[in-house]
């Protein structure tokens, strides 16, 4: 069967009514789109009657999926339809928007997520949303994905009306702040989100201003911890389909690894902090133009390229990663990430800088406490991999493909990711960087509405495991905050 | 299985969260209430974590059925569910509330159908629509069914929110002004309908005065001149589960005649005009208080019962057959209706009347016109039957059971009927009043939601004869609107 997108246009030649075959309108329809379980809100059967005449009973009507059947969205439409798909980030919200009939992109755009005015954090928002600023949170967060859904509409000139689509990955807590749902039962014991598979909602109940009748698809999240981002993203790499075992590594706000094969899934997540992600380092951004992405120290000289050759604004994930291993490499920093030579660095402010380029005035650069924060970070990753691992009794070269995701995704050197003891010394050829896995597994649903079934698959076969509370995992994480480990074997 | 009712409410002990257990509360409760398809709306979700919490995971959800699965309602109650069937009439709109677990009647009560005011018949209305009053006599109907909606709850003192489900059954035209639904292809060749089957809806789309998310069936019409409340009727009777054929005669602004078995059904129907509705005759009145439902005409003297022995009103349906049969009987009208001596009658006003009773002034009686009027009411009626029988091959006695509904059916004695040439001459006992058959098809679908299932049944086996447009009418006609029959032979 053909792939249908989350929302189509599909043209239809109904026989004309006659002496002979005096069927409804409705019925005279359905049965030419022989669709299993079709609704038409009573708004789509009121147009219906003086649509099919004045086109001759030539009708191109818009058709959304639902988690089972389909929906009428528009009776007819001169335009193929538009859709969004989403990726809530707890620090930024990442769209794109698309032509669904020929798998054509027309923009992408990200924002802050703008609930960062009520904490950086996730567990101060759900604090401040339990001190009654639950409301709150949602408008903040349903308005920032509509601005962005405006932007990009507005952009590329789609009408509201021809958006009838949009797929959204985000984190549990994401997930609920957007649907406005009840968030308190998620940080504490046992760890109860209200829904598993929101699935998929009509536009005007949601609030996402697309075509009212649009059609949204919420991923599904497998428990307060495997979010529907992660679950996009293993959508997105094909995990679940493989017979070998692959790993996809994304880190932002948690280290998260998912370790599985077509037949089972397992995920550990721990708190990691945000080290890579901008707007958290002071000089952090977002892989745009003037983003530093590449650093090589050679003798004493900083070498930096840019995104677009543009003038440096500050330094995305990979330009992180580079720095760290470079001062690491030149024992500019020692196993502990301390800076060893005092008169490199800047130690005027209230804590110790180093420099990567100061551009028309504005410091590039990281601190101590960034380097810190990283090594805390890295070291929630390495050892949520090798604890997960370990438990299947797999070693790192039993996995076949290493998929990395996340603000670590796009451009990093693996060598210099191995020297931090980040990732494991497998051969270069086995990582494969999917970037915004999660914006792309919204893409896929979008594109190809029959993947619905598979995402709610993915979550049904999850098995999760916290790692904050696993006693291997405890024990293994101090070793992993020296770079590359305190014990160097173990990354083989 | 038991038998639920449209709405019902369940009570579920569901298992506590628990570090083994860590389901969300939505799968939690789905997995427990175990029906296929539940659909629960992000305004019921969004209630659902503190509800079970404040139940101590012990709650109560109202649960209505969908055409498809079923829709949560509510998370708890602690009321049973109520519900409302109506039947709508293009002349009277009459409704009863129910609670449904108990299968009680808590009050029923009937009104005129406000779109008189565009017009007394169907036809007047739909010109009314067609040039530009469609709006206004969808909401002049919608609001009609909601202040007897408001009525009935009002005087049960039932809550809006408790009061979850309503189940309708009207013509096809009134079914189509109720939704908002173009009308004006329904009275042209070759007459469709926008829809056959609106199924079940929310009361908010609908915008009828319930609980907002509570559910609302629509009867099936099976084309422009099957409606809803035929097939409710055929419903109520049961004769699309009989081995046996069997007759439903309803005469109401048409003459409808359904034949059927399980097999089969067959509907004729012919413009008739509303003789027996009330509010068409100048004393006509339906049958309550006051009305005047038997007379004896012995020599001079009048005799007459009224219902309730409240002093008389007005004459109400099977009160007109036996004035009619009774001025027939005594020789005071002739084979045509005529009045024969004009001795009797008062011939000052533009029609001669014949008075049966002066109360407190009010003169109560029928005119030349209105005897007229009521013939080719019955013509139409007895044609219908006889040329839809005669076209299967079956004559008056192949029928097992003839179940008398409408206007002429409470009440009514037989003998008088057929002395009109109105009913065949069959043993009495065949004859089943049943009253108003719509109404008693709208509440048996309350009572019990798998009746959604037949009533769509019985729509998909419905053939319709036109009997306008059916020569074997149009030559049988004439004869029947003599009194009994031109030809009293065909009556056997």
């Amino acid at each position: 069967m053909k792939e249908y997108p989350l929302v189509f246009r599909i043209t239809l030649t109904l026989p004309r009514p006659h002496s002979n075959d005096k069927r409804a309108d409705v019925e005279r329809l359905k049965d030419v789109l022989s669709l299993n379980s079709l609704e038409i809100p009573l708004c789509v059967m009121k147009e219906l009657p003086d649509v099919l005449r004045t086109q001759s009973f030539k009708t191109s009507p818009l058709i959304g999926r639902l988690q089972k059947g389909y929906i009428m969205i528009e009776p007819h439409s001169n335009s193929e339809p538009y859709g969004v798909a989403v990726d809530i980030g707890t620090t930024n919200i990442t769209a794109s928007l698309w032509e669904l009939s020929t798998h054509q992109m027309l923009s992408r755009k990200s924002i802050v997520n703008p609930q960062i005015e009520y904490g950086v954090d996730i567990l101060s928002r759900i604090h401040h949303s339990m001190l009654g600023g639950g409301e709150q949170l949602h408008k903040s967060l349903l308005e920032g994905v509509n601005s962005l859904v405006e932007e990009l509409s507005g952009e590329t000139a789609v009408p509201e009306r021809n958006l009838c689509a949009c797929s959204i990955a985000a984190n549990t807590t994401m997930t609920h702040f957007l649907m406005g749902l009840e968030v308190k039962n998620i940080p504490v014991e046992p760890y109860i989100p209200v829904v598993y598979s929101p699935g998929v909602r009509i536009a005007d109940e949601m609030g996402i201003r697309i075509n009212p009748r649009g059609v949204v698809y919420i991923f599904p999240n497998a428990g307060s911890y495997v979010g529907g981002d992660i679950i996009a993203g293993i959508l997105a790499t094909g995990i679940h389909k493989s017979e070998e075992v692959s790993v996809l590594i994304d880190v932002g706000t948690n280290a998260e690894i998912v370790v599985g094969t077509k037949d089972w899934i397992m995920v550990g997540a721990g708190a990691a902090g945000p080290a890579l992600e901008d707007g958290i380092l002071s000089s952090g951004m977002r892989a745009e133009d003037g983003a530093i992405y590449r650093i090589d120290i050679k003798d004493k000289r900083i070498v930096y390229k840019t995104i677009g050759d543009a003038p440096a604004r500050g330094i995305c994930g990979s330009g992180v990663i580079d720095l760290i291993a470079e001062l690491y490499r030149t024992g500019r920093i020692d196993s502990l990430g301390r800076f060893t030579n005092k008169a490199e660095v800047d130690t005027q402010g209230e804590e110790p800088f180093f420099e990567v380029t100061n551009v028309n005035g504005r410091r590039i650069g990281i601190t101590e406490r960034e380097i810190n924060n990283f090594l805390r970070t890295k070291a929630a990753m390495f050892t949520s991999l090798y604890v997960l691992l370990h438990d299947l009794g797999l070693s790192f070269s039993d996995v076949y493909r290493y998929y990395i995701a996340g603000a670590m995704g796009s451009g990093v050197r693996i060598e210099k990711a191995q020297l931090l003891g980040m990732l494991p010394l497998v051969p270069e050829d086995r990582f494969t960087p999917v970037g915004n896995s999660a914006l792309k597994g919204a893409e896929a649903v979008l594109l190809n509405g029959d993947l619905i079934k598979e995402a709610e698959e993915i979550r049904s076969i999850i098995t999760y495991k916290e790692m904050n509370t696993e006693p291997e995992f405890m024990k293994n994480f101090p070793s992993a905050l020296f770079i590359p480990h305190s014990d160097p074997e173990i990354l083989k």
